[in-house]
């Protein structure tokens, strides 16, 4: 049980836009989305490396923006989509889709 | 002429952000939107000082988030919220509207 990470059950707004502002941690949530899939850790298309991409698993996971779990010894990520959507309506949305993915 | 600033004729998500990601700077988009109308840059309720609300002002203007004139003496700031509207749909409701607001 120790391996599983905390997860917040409520969000701030401030804490999710710091999340947010990275341009590798927003590719993170794009990917998540796009795929319509939870991605392992190591799955994800991003260019930094290993240490530094956990370090941005870890400030989207304390934001809300993804939930964390173990199959076997691969951390999955799932895009918590339906509970940021209802505490910040659209703003996903904005962020993700369309012109504003750029 | 000279005294009126040039301002960005097209959009940076990351820009933006990097905008809206401050608190103060949040707020006085929320006031604008919230206002309806333009305010002068004495006109906020914001507990920073006079240059670093210039300094907010700035990076809002540089950005694209808000247009800035002159009247007489005083710095007039207008909310470029249907440009902004059509180039990140959602992202300023998102941020200013219901609990997003918070």
């Amino acid at each position: 049980m120790a391996r599983i990470p905390a997860h917040p059950d409520t969000f701030e707004l401030q804490q999710v836009l710091e999340a947010l502002v990275d341009p590798v941690r927003r590719s993170i949530v794009t990917q998540l989305d796009a795929g319509g899939q939870d991605i392992a850790c190591g799955g994800f298309d991003i260019p930094v490396s290993k240490s530094t991409a956990t370090h941005h698993f870890n400030v989207l996971r304390e934001a809300g923006l993804i939930r964390q779990y173990y199959v076997g010894t691969s951390r999955m990520n799932t895009l918590r989509r339906a509970e940021l959507d209802a505490a910040f309506p659209g703003l996903i949305d904005a962020l993700i889709s369309g012109p504003a993915g750029r």
